[in-house]
């Protein structure tokens, strides 16, 4: 019986999509595992391209018992221009560890977050997430957060949240702030 | 000088609001809430027209040194329904307290959920929220969530995102999960 068809007889953990070029795609993420751990549940997070570690998010997630979060990046540099063999490998460490914590089987809700980008930057297959999503223990929660979702991201999904950007500062020369936007 | 003024002059606190009928809003506000709190700022949450305290966000967040989550409802409806006397009572309550916490000034983000739905029940008047807001200390952050944000409050926001439901559980029949939804 494929992971699948165990999800429809039990359909307990979903797959939730924040997508769209607005603000609050990696912010709902966190309020979400923040949620799960007012109800005592355990939550990976593991943070596709990103290589910084200052900031909130960070800091704040890191000194929670019930919540792990994981870099696989080396760079300050985010996502910010072209993706290079760096972020390559990096996507590569970070699909490896999702594997692995699916394997171990010990949390309730995984976050991939930023991985809908990492997707479109070529530097992981959608395909390859979809089969290792499918074999996850039913009761799991997958997250994923990133702009330019994939169609076939999008079709797996049980619910998709566009954020839609309908007014921002930077328009108006207002910079990015420490405990806002990182 | 009015608040507006000072505001131009040191654009420190943002007015945020997170709208829209997707999932997402207050989850959102919540993980700001966490980001700002990794930068150990100090933040309030007013849940409007919530009184049920049986939700992930408010066993986790009321444990928070640097969060003061506060519910002016009695009821365990939430905003289920038509609004009603109650409703309006505990919105003035909830009024009167983010006064009360602008006067102390200890906070560095306000985050006054579900305040859109409020607006939009005439539970309480956008004129009335903007001018308490354009009195506020300059370096606070404000978010504002719930459906219907009106047009008042988009032109006073700095940033606003729409939550977009692209594709929703519940309509293939899902429920409402502990943990992901509450």
């Amino acid at each position: 019986m494929s992971a699948k068809n165990n999800k429809i007889k039990k359909p307990a953990g979903l797959v939730i999509v924040y997508t769209g070029e607005g603000k609050g795609k990696t912010t709902a993420a966190i309020g979400l595992a923040i949620r799960a751990a007012g109800w005592r549940k355990k939550i990976a997070v593991i943070q596709f391209i990103k290589g910084y570690k200052e900031i909130g998010e960070w800091k704040f997630l890191e000194s929670i018992k019930q919540i792990d979060i994981y870099q696989t990046h080396d760079s300050k540099i985010a996502s910010i221009g072209l993706p290079n063999n760096q972020h390559k490998s990096s996507c590569l460490k970070s699909l490896k560890m999702l594997k692995t914590l699916i394997n171990k089987d010990e949390h309730d809700v995984l976050i991939l977050d930023e991985i809908n980008n990492a997707i479109s930057y070529d530097l992981v297959e959608a395909g390859e997430i979809i089969k290792i999503l499918n074999d996850r223990p039913v009761r799991q929660t997958v997250i994923l957060t990133g702009r330019n979702a994939p169609e076939e991201i999008l079709e797996i999904a049980d619910l998709v949240t566009e954020m839609k950007n309908i007014k921002h500062p930077y328009d108006i020369g207002i910079q990015a702030k420490r405990g806002i936007d990182y």
